[in-house]
């Protein structure tokens, strides 16, 4: 197949918000493209370092509708694709995780398309350290599990056995588990962790408006509404909670985000 | 306590190796620093970086010797703290994920010394993508567990109950892993793991000289020790690496690493 047809779409970890933990080479694929596609977990600011004829696309989330679906999103890139040398496809953290990276890589590659990844930051060891919370410590155990607690959009995904989870694994960091909180907690405890577990919500983690709360496990749901913590949030559960050293926490960025409608 | 008497110590995350992955804030602060701390799993370009007047301290292995132990480093930076205000503790990946970063930011904490973290890319997700394999896909499964395969080194650490992972994580990417593959393999099958599952080791991830293999779990160690993979590597253990669009690898970087002795 000549691929020589079409534009490299270049799959960009935009980092978790603070335009600061944008790595070099994003930095200078996004101010170079032809085109970028960005989602809603992308500050304003970021846009801005684009050049002056660069095409931009949302794929966020609009006033009372979903995300672009993502077949949407993968036409819009095959599309410009044909028409523009160097494009960008910029995502919140990491595509590769939790990204849908490698749906977007996959489908391009098949139509012919030259297509690159570009890791980043993720908001899963980012927004922790934003306050100060290590993600592994060493008196604290030798692992952490990332998962996403946001299934039910997506029938597609295999269910998070949670029951199994918490006894293996030394730190959980969960992603967009805000909504899911309640039976989170509930599984975690049934399935053996102590529900003194100390656990920690930061909510729009690295960037202005950043919030967070610590709390036992098994208050956690109630200090989140207590406090109204909302999307987009990371959950961190496990002692490693407890090596917190909050002078350390950088300051968070003063942007636009998330993008306004 | 007073502080002002004590430079900051920036605790950096330096990325997997490719100096492009290095993030802007890191980029800013090797540029500017008045003294400079580094390990082994830096690249020379990214020394090169630093002002001229920038004092360099190499915490990393020496011939026939271990790495420089934790306690001196940490008297390393405290004395740096007292002749310098701007000083960078550079570490390969992200300093909170298997970093050790928190344990330096509380010791310095301790002693009045102010501490900024500076979140990294970490190789865990990086060496992967720079091979084209996704570190999660919907299709593959909710969850990731990043796990330390170097536990003998250091027996505070709570032992990694690997029986009890093959079960509850979708996959599982393991930092310093290659010494111990024989016996994490044999383990994780022991624990109910499909011995068929697709596992993949990538050596000098991100860098000139990166190599991988991918082999089904049962074969891994063999695999491995066909081709001499060695240390350091990154192993990556799930269906997700059914998932590989390799065609989206980026180049690895052209750089000197590990730093020559």
């Amino acid at each position: 197949m000549n691929t020589n047809q079409f534009g490299t779409v270049h799959l960009v970890g935009a980092g978790p918000g603070d335009p600061d933990l944008l790595t070099v080479k994003a930095q200078k694929l996004i101010s170079k493209c032809d085109a970028l596609v960005y989602d809603s977990l992308v500050p304003v600011e970021l846009l801005a370092l684009v050049s002056s004829n660069c095409q931009l696309h949302s794929v966020g989330k609009r006033r009372g509708h979903h995300s672009v679906p993502q077949r949407t999103t993968n036409d819009i890139l095959f599309d410009l694709s044909k028409s523009y040398s160097c494009i960008v496809r910029l995502k919140g953290g990491d595509p590769f995780l939790f990204g849908r990276g490698a749906e977007e890589a996959s489908y391009l590659h098949k139509k012919g398309v030259p297509v690159q990844v570009v890791p980043g930051v993720t908001s899963g060891i980012a927004a922790p350290a934003y306050v100060g919370i290590p993600i592994t410590h060493r008196l604290a155990g030798s692992s952490v599990t990332f998962v996403t607690g946001h299934e039910g959009i997506d029938k597609k995904r295999p269910a998070v056995n949670w029951r199994s989870l918490a006894k293996s694994s030394d730190g959980i960091v969960i992603y967009m588990g805000v909504h899911n909180l309640k039976f989170i907690s509930a599984e975690l405890i049934a399935g053996g962790m102590n529900p003194e577990t100390s656990a920690a919500v930061i909510e729009q983690g690295t960037v202005i408006g950043q919030r967070y709360i610590k709390s036992p496990l098994v208050k956690l749901f109630d200090r989140v509404q207590e406090e109204n913590l909302r999307s987009p949030a990371i959950v961190v559960i496990g002692s490693v909670v407890d090596f917190q050293v909050e002078a350390c926490s950088p300051k968070p960025a003063e942007v636009t985000f998330p993008i306004p409608i």
